[in-house]
């Protein structure tokens, strides 16, 4: 079902396609035009059309899309439906907010421990998740299949420790470090760098004020 | 300096641009080619010139880019020189780590409270700020000058909050609930979806696995 070469603009959608899709299949909505979902989230019909085109025959004309069986496709698209074994590294606030939200692990994404540095946390639990010292974080992710680490390090620590982790078999980073990683091909880097969200934010602001 | 008509896609990139020229500062790097700049970020030089350009006569033949004026102008540009207000609404982990986030602040942005619907924790301080009641917000916007609020809230009750406090004159949202903001023309939304962003880099897990 999966075509290559979907572009990086319609892969970005996805997720919130997703998030609409979910929604309507809790209110119990079994069908969906373009149109009507063009109009829920906020996008021109054709451009839906276009994005799901994409996936090939979803939407049937005259019927529209089926709701679940379209949730579902994504999902497994998205990788969703499979389990991620997660690790978080850096147990400070953020560290900490990744690990309490619970709304991942019912998209599969669990964490499996926490690691820091600082001796005085080492030991605590949070939400039941034990945060483990460095030493410990290679057999970890060895006998835990750990598949994902997110950074929530000073940017001094997160490239160093990103490369240990590469060595030690993580695939995908989950980077709120403000830097950018240089890993080696294969290895997955999505980045959240919340200053850098804020400066846009406040970007906009400043081009509005300026009208 | 500042054009109007610059593409959503160049204003993405300054505040890497504005990352990558305070490092230079403060490694004491005057001034420094596209070529330069290229390999330290890793994009092609010309892309750098293009998007450089937007803002007028920033490099010089044989020159390159002065590191300080670009990185001033990038900043202005950004609204980094001015202060901004924040407040955070929702004082859970996340809410937590924002307010902790002491680098924000040397950008200008304040944190100046924090507000929950919990009795158990309003009357809590993190990091000197005090959590109030969602009763306190209107006076507490209105005297503070308060121009931007993080929500850091259950998707349930981000967009009613989000409303009343437009009409309590916020015009920038930081949006970490997990839903899109319908709001007046003129207001600002900058989202941070977690767990979209959590099924990107689950995505291309995906993908390279399939490979």
């Amino acid at each position: 079902m999966v075509k290559n070469g979907i572009s990086t603009a319609v892969i970005k959608r996805l997720p919130r396609y997703y998030r609409y899709l979910g929604e309507l299949m809790e209110a119990g909505t079994e069908r969906i035009s373009s149109n009507e979902l063009s109009k829920l989230m906020n996008v021109t019909a054709s451009q839906i059309r276009q994005d799901l085109n994409n996936f090939g025959g979803f939407g049937q004309q005259g019927y529209g899309y089926n709701v679940e069986f379209l949730y579902n496709e994504i999902g497994r698209l998205l990788g969703v439906d499979r389990r991620h074994n997660i690790i978080v590294v850096g147990s400070g606030h953020l560290g900490q907010a990744i690990a309490n939200y619970a709304n991942f692990e019912r998209r599969g994404f669990i964490v499996k421990g926490m690691f820091d540095r600082n001796p005085d946390v080492i030991g605590k639990e949070i939400r039941g998740i034990k945060v483990m010292s460095m030493e410990e974080i290679e057999e970890f992710i060895r006998i835990n299949k750990i598949e994902i680490a997110a950074l929530t390090l000073p940017k001094q620590q997160a490239a160093e420790i990103a490369e240990r982790l590469v060595g030690f078999g993580i695939r995908g980073f989950w980077n709120f470090a403000h830097i950018d990683l240089e890993l080696p091909k294969g290895i997955v880097v999505e980045n959240v760098h919340l200053s850098e969200s804020l400066m846009r934010l406040s970007y906009n602001l400043t081009t509005i004020n300026d009208k």
